[in-house]
């Protein structure tokens, strides 16, 4: 089955539809009859022969015809009875409207179980329990299945709330400001159907040009990444619940540094979706991206008749990473012709104080003929001279003839603009009472334009031979068969390796004799640092010892540094002494990567300026590798730290292997992906060394989730 | 005379008057009669003997009693023969409405300069040329002598544009939202009288509760620093052009980090000046301070119908620096006594859906009695129970018994919420349509609250004893008369060294035997330095040798240095070889101290992440230093890099000594002060050392400005 059921049912039964006007039952029914829903309609109601002129039914079971959608309205504690019925009828669409579950305690939710349980064995698809309804309007169907007491308007946008009282507020709201919709979906408790589930369909709605969300959460957030990223139309959430996780604990870098939001800002930004800070801004989004087309670039003409707001957009329009657009010379030259001699015809084109309909209307016709120009804002303030209505008209009339190039307007004043304002509305122009509105609207449209160009240019992830998951395997096995979730050294730097990560060549030995044999292989000088899970900060009691520079030196710190563990930590289990390579490249670079699981959204991986202050410069940045990492991403996540302007090569000093830099964090992506049992890894330091010179992850560290899933 | 001639004229000659309707000069006559203006009024025309039912005159000359105000609005060529005839009236206020000066170009620049001394020679103020007008009501007076085609409402705000169309188009805007005005000013081209003169007057008007103002620039910085920091008024100001400076060309490193805004930012930020981003928080901001009582700390109350705006409020609430109050015991017990199971009794409280007026009430009382309620905020949604209109009456009758204790409402939705809101409105309390303005507006009132609070706790720039001007004083004359710009190093070590700055010891050589005396002196090791003007980069050319241990080692290195330099560089001036002392401290913080000189508000002060990535980081914070730093400013600076954290002692290392680092920050600003003739300067590095070790500047930069002036 699927959610068109919801969106054009052929038949729809009401269960609980009521005579009485003060029921909730009788408010849904009569929305229907009201709204004009062309199909059959079935009040269901044992105590009733007929409601609002329609026969009705004692069950959904005595109707005789199929049922494709069923609106449940009656006490919680007889909905699971009601929706076995449907079950048994074969309805697969069930919206229930009624509350009393999981929002109000344990008892409720574990009647809301018990509707899930039903749903599955039945195959109904649910929207609820505890929602305000479902209108859904297009060419097939207008159905107002809610019980809120105005029915919207029709139009292109679709929203979907958490939150009831948001969509019962923005309705009255739209109402005012003459605002439609295609679909109005009150998610409630989420109990079966999600808003990853209407984003999917709703992507396909041929009546929908924007998908607009009010959530406080997302539930399913790796489907949501690929519903998101695939979706055809654009899509702007309104998130809440930024501040409120608050303090979370994490032992890891990565997740000192990924607030409580960074998930939900990353899985945004790499599927496209175009983040609302307030409720303002998610409208004037969405009114932009319903009636106006993608630009195909971020040169911004400013139309104004004076200069005060001129400037103001200039800077609005700096702010948003768009640009004011530089003019080509003839359309310089074009402007000074048919515009006064005052006038400003570099961009902000100051038509001046006096300007008529006319001087708009070849300036703008001028700058919209400029290729340098992808869309264009015209603000007016009301003067002596300004004619707001034939303006109106006049940019009503130039707007078709440029397909690929948004219009805003900003009709700054009150009722000497209104009428103006007006014939814009009705023709699908953005007019907004200031600059600064109508250039996010403008910047809305460019971030999705942004966004698909990213698309086209997505490359898949990066792909890695010799990858040694057998070793892998084998040392999580045997940290697990150790009960332990902190890896050691060596366990997690081979691990490293065995992804093809850079590290020191490290091995454990447990006999002086080993340790020279070891170090003899390795070439000098070697490291060494003592093996236990009881010393986690070796240097402070002497564990480590470096720049050893031949086989008598390892003989004698081998059992140096035995005799001073031992005496300070008798009671530590010694594993042995590890013999490391010692790198000592001139000229590094000391990077952090580290990954952090979302419980959400996966893996979020980290890169940026590493060593020990890393946690006080939080040079950082972030990506979700659900998918995995490409090259193109990675490079891209350094690119946007501080520390790239010196990877670059600062200051006379030569560049650094970004390339190789690149590969790590691919390989930690690839390794965090294949193994979701891995809850938090830092490299830190990674050195990155000169060009060509590759890098190498100095310290790694890993610690292992308590659950033991692996894909 | 004051500005108080413009606010509270006894008489007005309207110089131009005309009886054509079509004239601007029959506009602001008419403004001013309709305005019910009750002073004199005196039009001024040759050609008429009466103009709208009032007597007139050839010339202000001819009008026998005395004239407090001349407006002028007549061609602008024949505008300094009236102003003249003005002085000799002895009118010193007068308002220049008439266009066609500086803003038409050099011809139109001459002419507003004869103006301006005409101004003079008579102290005539002047408001404008090419200004709207100006309002002013208040309890003495109505004047309202614009040609807008529509008077203001009165009120409390005065507003006070650069701008004249902004003007216009918030007029048009405010007569819609209701919004009073007592003062109403278009500032024009501010050849005499700027903002700042109207700001100063403005902080004493009885009639006026808060400035606002919107600005493109401002002319005379320093002294709207002091004007802003005395005002007795709240200021809000937005600022444009923000974008526009663009690449401002600058050699120190504090003028590559000081963006084009930040002077104004850091003038904003420490004179309480709070800036609006765009217009529409212009007026929140306002409205807000203009009507509600300042709060004494930062707690929140939310009180919602509703739990989506109630999660959105609390966004705002920190995202705005604000805090969700934590409600004492007895607050939770009293609201789980009157408030239904369901509710949510801690913040936000949530009466839920079906709240009517009582509820609201109830819970809003019991809020405010909490001590750790500072502010409130009402959110409302139309469900089916809410009383928008019984509400609003219950809060405007609260209000009153909780005068230190801010209300701000947001009513979400359209003609639902209408009359709710306009019985808020009339009542002063502010009414928003999203919860985000409101919880913008409490921060308004916070900050302002924040600024009284800091003020008071003010300290005075830190003195010093035993600077030596004197030696400043030779050695900036040396360098003027070597006419030169950019000190050579021991020129600038020895000017910081003057102020008590520490640096390590350097004397210039001129011969082996000198050099080695010198460094005995010293003691070893010593770093030696070759000194040209032509010479910049010296480590390039072989002219720096470090850790020199001796005498002979010495007098070997003069040799070397000459030898290498005179054949590397044959044309070079060689001033001698330096002897410096080589600071051999270890654990060090490497720091940046800078001063940029902004050409509006004088000295700013930089500080931050020095040593050579100053400039990748940017991990800096800056101070305007007019009046010279306290060392409490001096250390909030310190305290706003990242950097502090380490300097405070990070990861277990020392801390470092931040009383020096303080201290040589307000040396720095004393030194800059003290001296406009510099230009740019830096210190980079400082190093500072562990507590109580004090702190050495390695490398001083100074360059001086073209002009001589020094005070």
């Amino acid at each position: 089955m699927s959610i068109d059921k919801f969106f054009n049912p052929k038949s729809v039964a009401i269960i609980g539809a009521s005579n009485n006007s003060a029921k909730v039952g009788y408010a849904v029914l009569n929305n229907i009859i009201q709204g004009g829903y062309n199909g059959k309609i079935y009040p269901i109601n044992p105590k009733a022969t007929e409601i609002l002129g329609k026969k009705a039914y004692p069950s959904v079971e005595d109707v005789p015809d199929n049922i494709d959608l069923a609106v449940i309205i009656i006490p919680a504690k007889f909905v699971p009875n009601v929706m076995e019925q449907c079950g048994r009828k074969k309805i697969t669409a069930v919206i229930v409207i009624s509350a009393g579950f999981k929002e109000i305690g344990v008892e409720g939710a574990e009647l809301e179980k018990k509707l899930v349980s039903i749903c599955k064995e039945y195959g109904i698809r649910m929207l609820g329990p505890n929602v305000l309804g479902l209108t859904s309007y297009g060419s097939k169907t207008l159905l107002n299945a809610t019980f809120a007491p105005r029915a919207p308007l029709k139009g292109s946008i679709a929203f979907i709330s958490q939150s009831g009282a948001m969509l019962t507020s923005i309705l009255d709201w739209s109402l005012q400001e003459g605002i439609g919709f295609s679909k109005f979906i009150s998610l409630g408790n989420k109990a079966d159907l999600t808003s990853v589930d209407f984003v999917e369909a709703l992507s396909k709605d041929p009546e929908t040009k924007v998908i607009l969300l009010y959530l406080e959460n997302i539930v399913n957030g790796e489907k949501f990444l690929d519903v998101a990223e695939s979706s055809e139309k654009p899509i702007v959430i309104l998130k809440s619940g930024t501040s409120s996780a608050g303090a979370k604990a994490a032992s890891s870098h990565t997740g000192a540094l990924a607030g409580a939001d960074i998930a939900y800002e990353m899985a945004f930004k790499q599927t496209g979706v175009i983040r609302a800070d307030d409720m303002q801004s998610l409208f004037d989004y969405a009114i932009a991206l319903s009636n106006q087309p993608i630009p195909n670039g971020k040169g911004v003409a400013i139309i104004t008749n004076a200069g005060g707001p001129g400037i103001i957009c200039t800077d609005a329009v700096e702010k948003n990473d768009l640009r004011v657009a530089g003019f080509l010379p003839e359309t310089i030259n074009k402007l000074r012709g048919v515009l006064p001699a005052a006038a400003a015809v570099l961009n902000p084109v100051d038509v001046l104080g006096d300007a008529d309909s006319d001087r708009y209307e070849i300036a703008l016709k001028t700058c919209l003929e400029d290729e340098h120009v992808h869309m264009a804002i015209i603000l007016m303030s009301p003067q002596a001279m300004t004619e707001f209505v034939e303006t109106s008209n006049k940019v009503v009339k130039i707007a078709p003839n440029f397909k690929d190039k948004p219009i805003v307007t900003a009709y700054m004043g009150g009722k000497s603009v209104e009428e103006g304002a007006e014939i814009l509305s009705k023709a699908n122009i953005p007019c907004y009472d200031f600059p600064e509105r109508g250039v996010r609207a403008l910047k809305g449209l460019s971030l999705y334009s942004d966004f698909q160009d990213e698309l086209k240019a997505k490359e898949p992830p990066a792909e890695f031979d010799s990858i040694d998951r057998a070793k892998v395997d084998r040392i999580f096995k045997s940290v697990r068969d150790d009960n332990r979730l902190v890896l050691l050294e060596p366990e997690a730097v081979n691990i490293a390796s065995a992804y093809g990560i850079p590290v020191p060549k490290v091995l454990l030995t447990t006999s002086a004799d080993e340790a020279v044999s070891v170090a003899d292989k390795f070439g000098y000088p070697v490291v060494m640092k003592i093996c236990s899970p009881q010393i986690l900060h070796k240097s402070d009691i002497g564990g480590v010892v470096i720049r050893i520079k031949n086989a008598q030196e390892v003989r004698n710190t081998y059992k140096t540094i035995m005799n001073i563990v031992t005496r300070a930590m008798p009671t530590a289990q010694i594993y042995g002494i590890e013999v490391q390579e010692m790198v000592d490249i001139p000229n590094f670079k000391e990077i952090i990567i580290g990954m952090n699981r979302d419980p959400q959204f996966g893996p979020l991986i980290m890169t940026g300026l590493g060593g020990i202050y890393v946690n006080f410069l939080q040079d950082v940045a972030f990506r979700l590798n659900h998918k995995g990492l490409s090259k193109k991403e990675a490079f891209k996540m350094v690119s946007e730290t501080k520390v790239y302007s010196l990877l670059k090569g600062a200051r006379g000093e030569p560049p650094s292997d970004i390339d190789s830099l690149v590969d790590v964090i691919c390989r930690v992506g690839r390794l965090c992906k294949d193994y979701p049992i891995i809850n938090e890894l830092d490299v830190n330091p990674l050195f990155v060394f000169e060009k060509g010179k590759k890098s190498v992850a100095l310290d790694v560290k890993i610690t292992l989730s308590i659950g033991d899933e692996q894909k």
